[in-house]
């Protein structure tokens, strides 16, 4: 804090009890002595915590971002510091110098600096001061003024001081700094003031710390294991999309290759939906404010939601956070008879929510989302058959994409609260029925889940992992008794008379942005054939005297639809077989003078060795099955 | 206006000149008489007009709409009534009757109620009313107080009157009502009062007069041969999409049928593009309002553009009336080499554009909307060969829609107000003598329009014909200088420095919404074989004994990529016949007893009064080489 001194108000310097100095405590637990160490509260109060727990580690990361706003202060001097502060598995500094970006590079030198500041084992102690004297005290850097003015209590603000570093008291704070050997910084990156896009943007520096250095190693190895299948660091790579606030937070540009990928699902998912029975819509992504109303999303959705925008002429528009109203619309364009149903409209709808800035990830959480989205509207006896029908499709649609690790979760009301849920208990009593025979009868495994219902309806969800090892509901088939009510839907029965339909939501893969990311992640960004943005790199030994020939099976490779380069660039033949490895293509092909010479080429596939010499004819044999079998394992 | 009795402030009928009760007068022009007619201005004024003048027709209308509402306040006591306009080329009255809809069914009765009081042949006379007592003469009608009182000066109206009836006196009006004898009622619609969707919905009837019985018919005539080429028409018929203003107003769903139109021609023209070397993208159809202030939209093009959205977070998002800033951010993605361009970015671009509520139609004029938009980055002295290439493409895509009817427009700057346009002489001399050379070594004519290209830069526009005889512009190639100065694009050149690209905007086909309106206008409806939602219909002579025959066809001819349904109806054949005409199928096929022994197929094509029996195989060879071909006609 500059070199302006503080009149303290209060200082747990004073008054820490003495066994604090010993520095090194121990229990027992059933005769084996474990290691404790001293924390302090931002109430002042010392405690002994067991070094294995969740809040010494807290702590740890606590001083460790103290002592890294004091090498910040002490290395550039004028620095501007924003917040510090301990997350679940790291701790982050953001600062500002001049407008100059903290460089990845200037890391290494301030992580020697953190170590050399941990080493000198400066006291810290908690003080509460003046909120005038403390901001007096920062003068020149605004962020760390409006932190302090913001975390004011009747005057005064509470800090843990560590020579002339400060940082704001709001959770425990280690008392040895030197206990911080075992850190890293990680990273720096961008990150708006009050993470505002009308801010500044400020560096956030990253760093990870623990006591002990095998528990570092483990980290450091985790984290590059994550970040070998995190979608949004092979989406960088592989140049398939980004993200940028200052356009549009949580809004994705998807580069030419991620394009490809996508549109390859999409016709993929269009093209099984129409031979399944689908009638495939465009329904606009803007809709009146009062469908929402009706549908009840307004009411109880409606922080998830775009805010309204007023057209002038008495019309509220609303971007729409689902597709449900807009497929209701297709259904009463017409009168519905039964000869109808099940009536299947399908569509990749656009939808919009809202999601807080800081929440967004990648492709992963965003505001923008393209769903492959279905409803089915069924008399109340088709529903099994209905059901069963989906969940063919959605498993056909996983074995293409080598999809095999997820799990069944059938959920359906609480028998316990039935007043809970939408009334009508024969329709409840005779779909949940249904939903568990259609399981039975396909003779699958799942899980019940009583209570997990929906209001308006039981439903199946599909769980898959994430590459990190995270559950995740890639799809699911939810039954719907409340909207066909509230939008008064209706069909002509056998009988003549009007019935009520009930309607089945139903997601395949998903969203286009979610599942891109997925796929990312468990295929490591190398996707399989028919996926891959690119399917054959053809490198001339020579450019001069096989470019040529490259050409010419470019020509006809692309006439049988496969997605073909041509690497003409004047570079060692080495790199480039290396560089199409590292883009993850498929089938790398080099051609020289024996493969001109016999109309043969030398084919490398991704992630195998060895090289294979074959027939052009035999190559577009081998590849085009590839595409046709979706390059699955079985 | 019920039967309270006017207190006239003023009136015309102690006024009008002697002559007008002769009701007939002729001039001579060239020696040869022409019949006048009297009509009054709304200052009371009346004067001879020559019969065959737009005023005298227009002064008709206006005593037609008058004779309209006064039969429509005999046959429904307690009618509401809005407003009674005499438009371009009909007339309309708008009311409302306890919301109950004025059915087409009772036309006619009005119809010759209107002809019955023409007959008779009331005198009209112009009077000034108190607007209290006018409004009082109207109560219960919250319509009609609302117009008087909005058009009342000096609280006092000025009113044509006949008996009962009044219509506001706005622009002149025919003195005789008994001309009004070739008259129709036309249509009757659904109007919002005041055109605002959150007012409550009048019905609208609409009619048309003429002097002339034969005048009368030529226009029925033409109204007819435009209802069937009106998209609208069409879209209703054969179930392709529909605009509903209750859920939003220019939003159109895109049905089933539709769709799949829409749907392959975006397969279509996404695949030539990228066969043409453009990379495809997806970008969000949202973005910070700030890229609209640089571009320059915000300040020139703002009434077009949706309100912002405020996300409570410092950001305003905008819909995008425009997807050019959009591929600026997938150029500015990388640092771009000489060797990268011309570098094209396309998309299906969806973008929202506000039009006013009056002037939306169909799928014609929209608000939201998906264009065929592309942008190509190019090197100065590469703007000829690009500018030929995208001629080319655009003239390749025209062929197979079939499009022949269309020229090219050529606009420059206009060489005498230079300081109008973008400054930069050079590239202004050598871009539009590129495109002329272009043009020339490609041996097509075109016309040149000196002062009509953009700020930005020189553009050719290619307008093709509606099947109304109207002019559109269907694609256009646009150079733009400013953009690349706005957003400061460069790439490096093969000197190592920073070069400025020109970016040409391109669109082939334009947006979806306005290409399907256009090819539904002229295929009237019946789109050819590789667009037509359904390619192929089956209809067994007998379902039980031949239907499961037409169901084997379905299944193969599906396998080979045809749509194909297969009629079950238990209706009469010749009904199912009819209907697949009427559908516009393109190739109905009968199956029988002789089709089930000899595994052959009876065809009719669309438009063919002949059925031709051949074999499946020659069937499906003759369908898949009319899809290979797009049906062209060379």
């Amino acid at each position: 804090m500059g070199g302006t001194t503080l009149k303290l108000l209060f200082s747990t310097s004073l008054t820490l009890p003495k066994w604090v100095a010993l520095g090194a405590f121990f229990y027992s637990k059933g005769g084996v002595y474990m290691p404790q160490v001293a924390i302090m509260l931002p109430n002042g109060t010392v405690e002994k915590v067991d070094r294995e727990s969740k809040e010494s580690l807290d702590a740890l990361r606590q001083v460790a971002a103290l002592l890294l706003k004091a090498a910040l202060q002490d290395q550039f001097k004028g620095i501007r510091l924003g917040e510090a502060v301990a997350e679940e598995d790291q701790f982050f500094v953001d600062s500002d110098k001049d407008n100059q970006q903290v460089s990845a590079d200037e890391l290494e030198g301030l992580e020697r600096a953190v170590k050399k500041l941990a080493k000198e084992n400066l006291k810290i102690e908690l003080v509460k001061v003046s909120v005038d004297d403390a901001v007096k005290a920062v003068e020149g850097d605004q962020f760390s003024s409006e932190l302090l003015k913001e975390n004011a209590e009747d005057g005064q603000v509470s800090l843990y001081k560590m020579g002339d570093a400060t940082i704001l008291a709001q959770a425990p704070i280690m008392l040895y700094a030197n206990l911080v050997k075992n850190v890293k910084l990680l990273s720096v990156a961008g990150a708006y003031w009050k993470g505002m896009s009308s801010n500044p943007m400020l560096q956030r520096i990253y760093g990870t710390v623990f006591f002990k250095k095998e528990d570092l190693e483990a980290d450091l190895k985790a984290r590059q294991e994550a970040r070998e299948r995190d979608h949004r660091v092979i989406g960088n790579q592989l140049d398939l999309f980004f993200v940028d606030p200052k356009v549009g937070a949580g809004l994705p540009y998807w580069m030419p290759k991620g394009s490809t990928i996508r549109r390859t699902i999409e016709r993929y998912v269009i093209d099984k939906e129409v031979g399944d029975g689908y009638e495939h819509v465009y329904t606009p992504v803007l809709m009146n404010l009062d469908a929402y109303k009706t549908s009840g999303h307004w009411d109880h959705y409606r922080e998830d939601m775009f805010p309204p925008m007023d057209m002038g002429d008495g019309e509220l528009l609303e971007l729409r956070p689902m597709n449900c109203p807009s497929h209701i619309q297709i259904y009463k364009h017409h009168i519905r008879s039964y000869r109808e149903l099940p009536l299947r409209i399908a569509e990749l709808g656009m939808m919009h929510r809202y999601e807080k800035s800081g929440a967004l990830s990648g492709l992963q959480r965003v505001r923008e989302m393209t769903l492959n989205d279905g409803h089915t509207f069924v008399a109340l006896d088709q529903i099994q058959d209905e059901f069963a029908k989906i969940l063919k499709l959605i498993m056909d649609v996983y074995k293409d994409f080598n999809i095999n690790d997820y799990t069944f979760r059938l959920s359906y009301r609480d028998p316990k609260n039935t007043e809970k849920y939408f009334a009508n208990d024969e329709m409840w009593e005779r779909s949940q029925s249904m939903l568990k025979a259609a399981m039975d009868s396909m003779g699958l495994d799942y899980y019940e889940a009583e209570g997990e219902a929906a209001f308006y309806g039981p439903k199946l969800d599909i769980q898959t992992k994430t590459a990190l090892g995270n559950d995740e509901t890639m799809s699911t088939i939810q039954l719907d008794f409340m909207l066909p009510e509230k939008f008064d839907l209706h069909y002509v029965g056998e009988d003549g008379k009007q019935h009520r339909p009930v309607m089945i939501h139903r997601g395949v893969v998903g969203t286009m942005e979610r599942f891109v990311a997925y796929l990312t992640e468990i295929y490591k960004g190398a996707f399989p054939t028919w996926l891959a943005p690119n399917q054959v790199n053809i490198i001339p030994v020579s450019d001069e005297k096989h470019g040529d020939y490259a050409d010419d099976l470019a020509r006809e490779f692309r006439a049988a639809q496969l997605r073909t380069v041509v690497d003409h660039r004047s570079e060692k033949m080495g790199y480039k077989i290396r560089e199409s490895q590292t883009q993850k293509v498929p089938y790398t092909l080099v051609v020289g003078e024996d493969e001109v010479a016999n109309g043969t080429v030398s084919v490398r596939k991704y992630g195998e060795k060895d090289q294979v010499s074959m027939s052009k004819q035999d190559f577009l044999d081998l590849i085009l099955h590839d595409v046709a079998t979706y390059s699955r394992e079985d």
